[in-house]
């Protein structure tokens, strides 16, 4: 099952892909719902992020890759970590597929993409072993993790770098049933692919992280955790610029970078 | 007006505090509310943090005392913030007041307390100016931003240091009308005070702090922002331990550490 979150006359609601139309359903599908027989066509919907989390949690460093790419071309010494410890980012930057990215004007640091696979929390769970990880997890979606690279470096925290508003795409689909350990994601940049990469060379497994996070805090239904990138990304995405984050069993999850003046 | 949240029947419900009385009202009284007719004695309410925000954030490094306090105690050299640059806590950690604050039992570092005044956002703002930068604040409240300090200093992010379940009580009540540059935040422990300062001797004020942020991100109802706390804190907090964080006008928001065997 594939599900989305869409806006009609204003309002969130919550549909399942059929073919080239979304059904509309009474609730999130984590569990039970009913179909509201209302029809939309993928081609008209305006898609929201897929949830509207109450905790945006991200993995930041998971791939050796991307690490060492990272290092070269920033010029930092980033340590591969020891342990799955989580990292933050604020709902407020969400945006949902098709959106524009608006970066502020005043921004003179390379916006860069990070691809990612995200998993959607669908049961409330503390304390879940690593075999028993999987049983909160609803479904699998994509995310766009861009960032400002002056203010990352520069400011304190991350705070405008990766949480300036529509900084955080997220979508289109939340597929049910997929291996998170198992899946490709690539991006384009108008239409060239620029990167491509398996999900099975986390550092961490998605199971571990699930497990050591549950042990000190309560996930949530609706929490997000993104599993980071790996691989290069690029600088200087420009004004005008459409990236795409792609995934065979989610979709593409396209958004187009406007820079404000 | 001093409003909270409290849990009647399993369920969350705002009320205002009438001497020594909650009238229930019918929605976060933000705006326009109507009573409910019920009324629960403060002594029998169950309090709830007064909001479940979106967004939670944390100004971090905010007073020189503190700094230079935190730099002797730990050896550090946290350095003096030249930008207004807020952090980001996560919603899970949030607990209210009365309740307990659960150490998990594999903690092996200091517990401490950090009491700071908490901005409750009551309007949506983007693009404020540092003169109209009050107009989206419903009022103020307490934190304590309960800090394991060996989790701080060693994991690579703060998700278990600051943001395990229960270590961040918020509460009692939110009070409106309050100047924010101008109230004192005293924490006792067991009774006694062991810290006492005025809001006065920030680094940023809060009209920078809201201006700052919201060129970059959208304040929504319900946010919060803690501001930060002064001064030295005390290392060790043990089991049994009651932390009460006051100020005149809020109250007094308490709670006791119980280290999870």
């Amino acid at each position: 099952m594939k599900w989305c979150r869409i806006e009609i006359d204003g309002s969130p609601a919550f549909g399942i892909l059929r073919n080239d139309v979304i059904a509309v359903v009474d609730r999130v599908p984590f569990d039970k719902f009913e179909y509201t027989g209302q029809i939309v066509p993928v081609t008209e919907a305006t898609f929201m992020a897929p949830v509207q989390p109450q905790n945006f949690y991200a993995a930041g460093l998971n791939f050796r890759n991307h690490i060492t790419w990272a290092n070269e071309h920033f010029g930092k010494k980033f340590q591969v970590p020891t342990e799955a410890d989580i990292g933050y980012r604020s709902p407020n930057a969400l945006t949902g597929h098709g959106s524009d990215v608006i970066v502020p004007a005043d921004s003179r640091g390379s916006l860069e993409f990070e691809g990612e696979l995200v998993l959607v929390v669908g049961k409330r769970a503390k304390n879940l072993s690593e075999a028993d990880a999987m049983s909160c997890i609803a479904g699998c979606t994509l995310g766009n993790d861009l960032s400002e690279r002056e203010w990352q470096f520069n400011d304190r925290t991350f705070w405008r770098a990766k949480n300036t508003d529509t900084f955080k795409p997220m979508g289109p689909f939340v597929a049910t049933g997929l291996d998170p350990m198992r899946q490709e994601v690539t991006v384009s940049v108008n239409g060239k692919e620029v990167s491509s990469y398996s999900t099975e060379h986390m550092i961490f497994s998605v199971s571990q992280y699930i497990s050591r996070m549950s042990r000190y805090l309560t996930l949530h239904p609706g929490d997000v955790i993104w599993l980071g990138s790996d691989g290069p990304t690029m600088p200087g995405l420009k004004d005008g610029d459409v990236v795409e984050v792609s995934n065979p069993s989610i979709g593409t999850l396209r958004n187009r970078i406007v820079r404000a003046v």
